[in-house]
């Protein structure tokens, strides 16, 4: 993609001033400003937003493995800046039509005193809501391949404030949030959640990004990264006096941490940062960070609702393993499986969901269980588990695809690696052109379990690697990808849009095999998880509770049905599953009806009420259309929403169906009582709305003709 | 492959008795007895070989990881045994027409009394010339998937004896022997080889198998393993107080030994046993106690002697990269490469070869250096290296191939992997499809460098089951295999028979960059290493003074020219290589002569004489004729040997030529002074021949028409 004009400003001292070692540069409008300076040898920086100092004084750099010379007596070398460069770009799916990315940019370039001098290049972007920065290891003599035994990069934060955050793990980041003073951190992680099966937590003060912020003045941060490529992810260790907190990179099999080569970049640390909660939710600097689109083709890329033969796996009514158990005594010891019970991935329930999307005007069909090796997957740590090619007796992979195609519905295969990546790469070529011989354009992949190379950890540089290796190659075959047990995204499917989205986070599946999501959850995930790129979160269930179908069962949804509606809109994805039952959609076809309305690709995004933890309220605007829809949340509170319908066009009528929560409806008590209205507002309408505990609403805003 | 009739005989008290938990089994002739018995729950053994006592109690089982309750309390569940089986078979290639497979088979059913029970089976081979035995984990409850944490198979020798040995090493086995006592290992160790890139030396009194033991008594034992498949290496711990080696398995990243899911059998522990070392070097136990051939097409495997662009690299004469230097610097920051001295891999160079091996009746040319990578590939462990497919500018891989095949001489494509095996697995279906569709039916494969996966070794079981799945695979496209730093064969061949050599010890190479291999180094291989599979040693040096191209130099071959020509018959090999220069041999026709004429594969073997670390003769008659080769080599010695023909036929005259180390010949100071003599030979003649210090001898011997 060709490069948007970049407009250079040369902007004076309000902005960019040099004294000594110390340079600082800030945002556009100069609400922000980043200061870097030298001191003893070693790069820092500090963070201001709108004159209040929001990161103190934060540590830079790397230790390189033997390599103890390197950095300590660093000096400034050079220093370049890059003024009000404006880079509006379109995305080829997204909230919004055009994303602004304005920023000025300084970079510096350090060279420390070792006997055989090295240079490392620091990068500084600086927007109107927030700072990114990377490290850049330019081509040099005295260093070639290297090994980043540990990054120095620190956050600097002013107090303790309050935090939302999951524990550090180098596995899994399906953790129920936390919300609480960072002093608080190590406390809270003695207590871990137990029903996450692959997990590799850091003993001590560790949370993962990106990391939600609130200073008792008010100041919203949020700490991540952008374009994670190449590089192990970053965790970050608090120090829970000083309230600094420092990356930690996950490590490999033996304990390093990255292999780089000169010339070298690492991915941007980011700080988005706000007075407004909305703004956060709102920020993309994180995309912007990112690289433009690589793809040449993106033909094949269609945002999409899709159902799938998945949920039933989850509420016991079928299996996932064709033997009819997860059992590895069911699998003979030729390997072959003999069937004992209800196998879910069958042509003929496949062609009834097919049928079923094709009826309601979704795009696709998730199958999971389709292929051989179910019967002995899980927990073992075994390597030749699935070959990703081979359909169970009573699936005919082939049929299967051309009926779908018959109906305007594609499959979406599904490849669960069992976390063995060893074994999938091998078959990854082979399994891709089967897909695209089969006309199967979307993929649906799973790492669940430890992961294989053993010792490797899911976040690590070797499987951050693999992902993206994925991406890569499904995008040469025309396939779009949505990863469940990933490493969290960073914004890189602004660069690879096939990455549609990922899971990397506690999906609504917790809510039926565990003590579930709570109430606030979904209020959190859009400040944390949320921040690096879409989350498959499968929302969408009507019936709640698990002992609907099992009775005496304890598991629930933690929302009301409204909410479930609303999630639609509050957590961005342009993948979103119709996760329930077709008979259970078909039971309310009133309620029903939203689902079916709602788009998954638009040309406006506006978050009208947001506070993290709390609640959410969203409005967006539908690809290509004038239509609207908003969804508002709130946690475990009770509580009534104004929408301000000011975002709808001048002088236009609109007709608008909101589904809420009943008078009496709760998430725990009645989750399931909704009640439908119709009204026809203008933008000058303001509206309030009541939402129960646990509870929501969904709004579809269609011009009246 | 069809089983052999299987003839049982039922053999009394003599050779199998029991007597409460004791129970023995002798081999056919009885002259070696293996005991099997429970000693407080824990089985052990003890083999005599002619009545001496030459095991004496040694342990057998396993630790398992998580399951401190296994073994412990085994009792003696059931035994079987077959008696005087035999089974003769006959190899694709090898040393002679037909293998004899003789044996008496033990197997017993343990069970412990831990609450959840667990069975364990051991199988006892016994064989006139040695011990084979292998546990089998049954189809069980309580035992499914599973980790060996440790391995407690020991072999717990009689005294402190004489033994040529490799320090223990989980990465290479490229170390020059030692031989020494026992107690003399940990010592001796402490000095280790220099000049070997990955190694991993194990701290401690460690050696690896193939171990060759010699007992003040005189006799000879050789401990190594046969069919290792799905399980790591065995290296060997000695206690040097009481002389018992237990075997210690090369551990994956995390520490783990081997994944294993019941039913599962581990690999052969072998002791091969007599007072003649000849009888050593003849057995064929390794072999036996490996499974048929599994390969069903073994039309394009055939052995071969062949030419290569190889040794002028080692001599500097040429180099591997297209760039000329090894230096990553050399490599544009955009991956290309800039030509600056002479690469090796030309299309006209690879066409000099081929008229070279088709002109002297070779069957193939090696080829290294013909990829794109080779500029930054070395001692990074760096993962995307590689890609197998992409040829340098200067090299047409079609035009070779296709040159190669017009004048029936293959072209042996080259995979160096550097270690980083994730890569090549990546690669390596469309490598092998591509080797396939240019004809290209054998590849050398190379492991130099740490492994990636990162924290596995070469000889751990991902790797095992690496090599094993390269092989398959290559069989799938017709292609055969010869391995360079892999595990050392454990008798694979006879099961892929594909699998034509593989270096896994201390090639000739060192001779090049290196002190080199000592005089008797040639003399201790077959007793060690190839005791497990053909080596692809790279004899044939006729220049073998470095100084001849670089003045100064210090490397030589330790060998003279006359014992270079003995390597091609002691060295036992389907593929060995014509590895001087063409213009080396064109300037000595006469000694030429015997390598044109020198068969790869064997109708029939004599060891005629062998001392380990000081002498061998052997003589070998080419497949379907009636030819005898003849190979002498001695170590640092000078020696006289006398040949004792009534090998050969009956009544019939033989044209024999000696290619001899002239009067005046020595590894050191006149290497390369051979003299050829041609005589008339009976089955009834023996003939003296002195070997020079460092020396040998070559015969050929055609009956006279």
């Amino acid at each position: 993609m060709k490069k948007l004009g970049i407009l250079l400003l040369l902007i004076a001292a309000t902005n960019l001033w040099s004294l000594a070692q110390t340079v600082s540069i800030g945002s556009p409008s100069g609400k922000i400003i980043l200061n870097f300076t030298i001191k003893n040898g070693n790069p820092v920086y500090t963070l201001s937003y709108k004159g209040k100092t929001v990161i103190e004084e934060s540590n830079l750099g790397f230790k390189i493995k033997d390599m103890p010379e390197f950095g300590n007596t660093f000096t400034l070398e050079n220093k370049v800046t890059e003024m009000g460069v404006n880079q509006p770009w379109t995305p080829v799916w997204g909230e919004t039509k055009t994303i602004e990315n304005n920023y000025n940019m300084l970079q510096v370039t350090l060279k420390d005193n070792a006997p055989q001098a090295h240079t490392l290049i620091i990068v500084f972007k600086v927007y109107e809501d927030g700072l990114g920065f990377r490290y850049e290891f330019p081509e040099q003599a005295n260093l070639q391949h290297f090994i980043i035994s540990e990054e120095l990069t620190s956050f600097n934060l002013t107090g303790d404030h309050k935090i939302w955050w999951i524990p550090g793990d180098f596995d899994t980041n399906e953790y129920a949030y936390y919300t609480s003073k960072i002093s608080d951190v190590e406390k809270k992680t003695q207590k871990r959640d137990g029903n996450i099966f692959t997990a590799t937590p850091i003993q001590g003060s560790f949370v993962q990004t990106p990391l939600m912020i609130k200073s008792p003045e008010g100041i919203y941060m949020n700490i991540h990264e952008a374009a994670l490529i190449n590089y192990p992810c970053m965790d970050l260790k608090f120090d829970v006096t000083t309230y600094n907190a420092t990356a930690t990179l996950a490590p490999d099999a033996v304990g390093n941490k990255a292999y780089l080569r000169a010339p070298a970049k690492t991915p941007w640390r980011t700080i988005v940062v706000s007075d407004d909660a909305r703004e956060i939710l709102a920020s993309k600097m994180i995309l912007n960070l990112n690289e433009p689109n690589k793809l040449k083709d993106v033909s094949y890329i269609k945002p999409m609702k899709y159902v799938g033969i998945w949920l039933e796996m989850h509420l016991g009514i079928s299996t996932w393993d064709y033997a009819g158990s997860q059992s590895a005594s069911d699998a003979g010891s030729d390997g072959k499986t003999v069937k004992k019970t209800k196998h879910g991935a069958t042509t003929e329930s496949t062609k009834k969901y097919i049928d079923f999307a094709a009826a309601n005007g979704f795009g696709g069909v998730l199958v999971e269980g389709w292929n051989t090796g179910w019967e002995d997957w899980f927990g073992k740590w075994k390597e030749d588990v699935f070959d990703f090619v081979t359909p169970y007796p009573d699936f005919d992979v082939k049929e299967v695809n051309k009926y779908a195609q018959s109906k305007n519905v594609g499959i979406i295969t599904h490849h669960e690696t069992s976390g063995s990546v060893t074994n999938y790469e091998r078959y990854m070529d082979t399994a891709y052109r089967q897909m695209a011989a089969l006309g199967s354009h979307a993929l649906k992949s799973g790492y669940v379990g430890k992961i294989i190379p053993r010792g490797e950890y899911h976040d690590g540089q070797w499987m951050v690697n693999h992902y993206l290796r994925a991406i890569s190659k499904a995008s040469d075959h025309q396939i779009m990808v949505t990863a469940h047990e990933p490493v969290r995204p960073t914004g890189l499917h602004r660069t690879y849009p096939n990455f549609m989205a990922a899971e990397a986070a506690r999906g609504q599946e917790f809510n039926f095999w565990s003590d579930g999501n709570p109430p606030e959850h979904e209020t959190i995930l859009p400040f944390t998880r949320i921040m690096g790129g879409p989350m498959d979160y499968t929302p969408g269930i009507f019936k709640i509770k698990k002992s609907f179908y099992i009775p005496g069962a304890k598991e629930q949804v933690h929302t009301t049905l409204a909410k479930q509606l609303a999630l639609y809109v509050t957590l961005y994805s342009p993948v979103q599953m119709v996760t329930d039952l077709p008979e259970n959609y078909l039971a309310k076809p009133d309620a029903f009806q939203f689902i079916k309305d709602v788009a998954v690709d638009w040309d406006d995004t506006k978050i009208l009420l947001a506070e993290p933890g709390d609640f959410i309220a969203t409005a967006r605007k539908a690809k290509g259309t004038r239509n609207w829809f908003v969804g508002g949340i709130t946690d475990e509170q009770a509580r009534t929403m104004e929408i301000d319908f000011s975002f709808l066009d001048k002088g236009q009528k609109y007709t608008l169906t909101i589904y809420k929560d009943a008078a009496d409806a709760s998430w725990d008590n009645n989750p399931e009582a909704y009640a439908i209205e119709t009204i026809v507002v203008t933008s000058k309408t303001k509206l309030k709305v009541n939402l129960a505990r646990g509870g929501g609403f969904a709004m579809s805003i269609f011009p009246k003709k």
